[in-house]
């Protein structure tokens, strides 16, 4: 742990770092081979390359004609509609001199053709072959006519090992031929609960109790990021409950976990036992801990490590806690753990109302867009407690501010991080 | 049609009018009950009301001592510890003069006590009863104390109806006591492509065709959503086509469709049937269409109606026009379908290259986001051609850009719709 040279305390790790040392503790999981239209969510485990070059051949971009430049110098001209290319039933011959053929959007440019005329620019002439239809205008060539190729050529590389199979991911395969995909298997997670206080949903709370909520937040977050929550239960504040609650959950010897996540028991308090759980079987070799006091807020404790060999991530129990830290950590952590990296893009925005200045930890403020008359600012929820889920749940971003950031003022340009409407 | 009187041609139709007509059409799906661990992206049919008060009663936010305003006056003090109360297991007794009660994070306040004294500012002590502690600070009645109900209090609303059951959502709500929620079903989406040129997945493309691919992004895109894609396959481009494809659709009378996409054949082309096929039922009363011309680019062509009492939105036929549309008209039509509202926040930021002035037709830029040394800015994809698939594949984020937009130079702050990871 790394401690202040002058106080001798444990100093507080960035966010960065601490980031950092949980995703090279991860080992993707294995591949798989799957049908394409069953790959939503899941990340590429190598190049993907395209079996058809698209488009196969020229096509139009627009209904029209396709005529030869050569033709149209002078307008308006005099041509003879000789035939028709439609999507799916392309014009075979050759375009030759005084000569037009219709064309559709999507449909083969004839040979012969270098030039479209677009419908607009035709006068309105009858669909059918060997009349004389009058150009009044042309594009020049090669204009509304999607060469072959330009969108995908057969034997190159469309989508890079790592790329998340998105909706338009599996277009864009589909359209290049492939039937089948080599991803990661989606990643079992562990989602272990951990206190005294804590019942099961469904049952009443008694005096000083409360139900066990981080558990149902982290399953459904787990299934939002695309991985298979593994609900293992409450372990009470007792040495060896941890351990107990891992090695007894049914079902593990044929599907092991990946990951291990739980929340609570992450404090120093007394009655903390996850850290005093895992170094005790740190003597066999499967087992180890990190413990970090993190520059951040929420969720300053946090716990990287690994039990029988399985990584383990120990979130803090405050539910606002358990849910930015699983934003922070956990949903990059699920990323790579399913082959690739997350990637939800951060912005900047104008604040909506003033900021105190930070302290050394990196503030996760709770807040929402707001449009007034075209403009959008982000305003924060006027209560950050920690343990106010229902603050969080209305929240549509976290402003992210850096450790000792100066006061700002209403209208200073802040870092946001949107969450995802799932989450 | 709206038309323009100057000109007798159909005018353009903005993208806000075309929504809310779509939207005007749709009904919610019917409600019904789910376990709250299977409601992950489902939307609520009813407002969501808590059972229980949360916290239950005043809890300690901090690690430390809960001693009497009244007996702090004066620091440093010593007071004597007279029990302890941790999350889950509350002490009962009434903290009087001179006395002091250990105290956790989420541990009940014991009567008597009103003041915290974090841990860190009294000496260090044995977890013992009977000891003496010292105290050399304290903070302000009140602070650090999260009062009964701070989060949530029991008999009120805490989500309200047509609210999607995110991660956080589900947290808050097992949290408050609940067990199931009242939900709409999630809609049936009959996904159908049109085209004589496409051929089916896994299947060789001859001279002229290309592989249906609309059809996998607009499944993939539906269960993105949390809707249930209903693939119904292939029309051909003759009359009739479209309802027979819809009409034969087997398991449809168990499990009705709530709405019809079509994708291709929404253009005015000769070869372009689904308008025919759906006016052509409209004598029954149960059919009917609207075709418009909307101003946006990529995608003009859109069809709005309904066959058989079934709504039906009909996309263009080009890839890049077919998703665009999907993420600008089918995702609200979902969300509404579901019981809510789309709330994809949109943003400003500025420009990373210099943009042409814009025509009447409102345009989705594809782009990326691109950090340099801190600043974000949005970057246009050079070519924006809308049978490009790889281009939309790797944008990020759409530039939105209103109607007679004129030219935006480099820095100028332009409007951003983001574009989910699973789109």
């Amino acid at each position: 742990m790394p401690s202040d040279a002058t106080t001798g305390k444990p100093s507080l790790m960035s966010v960065d770092d601490a980031l950092a040392a949980i995703l090279a503790g991860l080992q993707p999981t294995a591949a798989e081979t799957r049908p394409i239209a069953t790959a939503l969510g899941y990340r590429l485990a190598a190049d993907l390359t395209a079996c058809l070059t698209l488009p196969p051949q020229a096509v139009s971009a627009m209904d029209g004609y396709a005529v030869r430049a050569a033709d149209v110098g002078t307008l308006p001209v005099e041509l003879t509609r000789i035939g028709e290319s439609a999507a799916g039933h392309p014009w075979t011959g050759t375009v030759g001199a005084g000569a037009a053929v219709r064309v559709f959007t999507g449909a083969a440019i004839p040979d012969g053709a270098d030039t479209i005329a677009i419908q607009e620019d035709v006068d309105p002439a009858p669909e059918t072959d060997g009349v004389t239809i009058t150009v009044r205008a042309v594009e020049p060539p090669g204009r509304y006519i999607r060469p072959a190729g330009l969108d995908v050529t057969a034997g190159t590389v469309i989508l890079e090992a790592g790329q998340l199979m998105s909706a338009r991911a599996i277009g864009l395969a589909v359209a290049a031929g492939l039937t089948e995909v080599n991803v990661h298997r989606k990643p079992r997670i562990g989602i272990l609960s951990t206190g005294d206080e804590l019942v099961s949903p469904g049952h009443r709370p008694g005096p000083g109790q409360i139900i066990s909520s981080n558990a149902s937040f982290l399953c459904a977050f787990v299934e939002s990021c695309g991985a298979i929550p593994v609900d293992l239960g409450i372990a009470p504040d007792r040495p060896g409950a941890l351990l107990d609650a891992i090695r007894r959950a049914p079902g593990l010897d044929q599907a092991p976990l990946d990951l291990i996540v739980t929340s609570g028991g992450a404090s120093v308090g007394t009655h903390d036992h996850v850290i005093d759980d895992i170094t005790g079987e740190a003597q066999h070799g499967a087992s180890g801990v990190n413990f970090w006091k993190i520059a951040m807020r929420p969720g300053k404790p946090l716990i990287s490590g690994y039990i029988d060999k399985i990584p383990l991530i120990g979130l803090p129990g405050n539910p606002v806690s358990t849910a930015v830290c699983a934003m922070v950590f956990l949903r990059p952590a699920l990323a790579h753990l399913a082959g690739g990296s997350d990637s939800s893009p951060c912005f900047a925005m104008p604040l909506g109302s003033d900021l105190d200045e930070n302290d050394q930890r990196q503030d996760y403020i709770r807040a929402v867009i707001i449009e007034k008359q075209g403009l959008h600012t982000v305003q924060p929820a006027p209560r950050q407690d920690s343990s106010m889920m229902s603050v969080l749940t209305g929240a549509t971003v976290l402003i992210v501010r850096p450790p000792f950031d100066p006061a700002r003022k209403a209208g200073a340009m802040v870092r946001v991080m949107p969450i995802p409407p799932l989450t």
